[in-house]
């Protein structure tokens, strides 16, 4: 009862529900409370979800994705174009391409990005892997998804460096303007990069 | 595969932590990654601490607070003076009274307020449970720790009715300035409070 919190069972649930990101010690009485309220409607449910989870998602051995198999259901899918790999950083960058539905090729999912501050060289990164996929899977172009940030761009140059033995093209997302976006609220890099890459219309 | 988010598992369990109070899609996505990543320190402790708080969490029959117990450990505290209870509305209220640790007596769990516009009447609430204890059990003070809401404050005019038979005390906490507060920032409501409740220095 050392914070008043009915007891060991419901500190202890508090304690890991406020180590989730998004939630503080605050959010996560809320949500043990809540829990409790909806215990058969949302709180075995999540139980049992968490538990499932744990048990069966892996990561792919071919592209680094999560799934329940390996290989993921995107590179066993007969209707995805193998030709094609989009490097991205994360799993939840490739969710996010996922939502987008703007790519029907296969992923490869890098783990993070180079980092000198962090410390993180290319043999923690999932690049290895990636160059032999790019050498042997008959595959025609690799298309860099990583963040526009310095380490994002670092890492798609390094890739870049790597891969130039293989033959393969290399691409990378287009910079411009956000669609929905208005110039006002735009950063100057950005509208140069607009600006430089502009479309007949 | 319907938002791309790696196999029903995955979706599952974002559905189910999007859920929670405080966390919306975005950070249901990124919860469940990060889980992914701390499978053991993390995700499945916060599964099988779910499953412990859903078969063991109980409403205290006394007081209506949560606890693995019934009666809570609270109610059941030797060095709690059982003359006195301070009655609030939800347990999330009773847990900041105990993080205050300002109040050594049993409490009540009403479990909401009165409420007109939300249909909810005195027979919804655990009142009458509270009327029984307060002419029972040598109960000489009754403190009324409702949130300062409409509601709240009509919820309380309702108890004291109802406690007018029974001869016990009834409070309710002070309102003022707030410790820390400053004076510019506060209603005029709190400041006339805090004035007509002033005390000499």
């Amino acid at each position: 009862m050392a914070n008043g919190q009915g007891g060991p069972e419901i500190e202890r649930l508090i304690g890991l529900l406020a180590k989730l990101p998004g939630l503080g010690p605050r959010s996560a009485r809320r949500a043990a409370l809540d829990l409790i309220k909806k215990r058969d409607r949302l709180m075995r449910p999540l139980a049992q979800a968490l538990m499932d989870a744990a048990n069966h998602i892996t990561e792919c051995e071919n592209c680094g994705n999560l799934d329940a198999c390996s290989p993921c259901n995107i590179c066993a899918a007969p209707g995805r174009d193998q030709a094609l790999i989009c490097v991205v950083q994360d799993v939840s960058d490739l969710w996010a391409m996922e939502r987008a539905a703007a790519f029907r090729g296969t992923y490869h999912v890098l783990g993070g990005t180079l980092s000198a501050i962090e410390g993180i060289r290319p043999e923690d990164l999932n690049i290895a892997r990636l160059i032999t996929r790019a050498s042997r899977d008959g595959v025609s172009e690799i298309i860099l998804a990583m963040n526009a940030t310095v380490d994002g761009q670092t890492t798609a140059h390094y890739i870049t460096d790597q891969l130039s033995g293989t033959g393969v093209s290399v691409s990378r997302l287009a910079h411009g303007v956000p669609v929905g976006g208005e110039l006002d609220y735009l950063d100057d890099g950005t509208i140069s990069a607009a600006m430089k890459s502009r479309r007949p219309f």
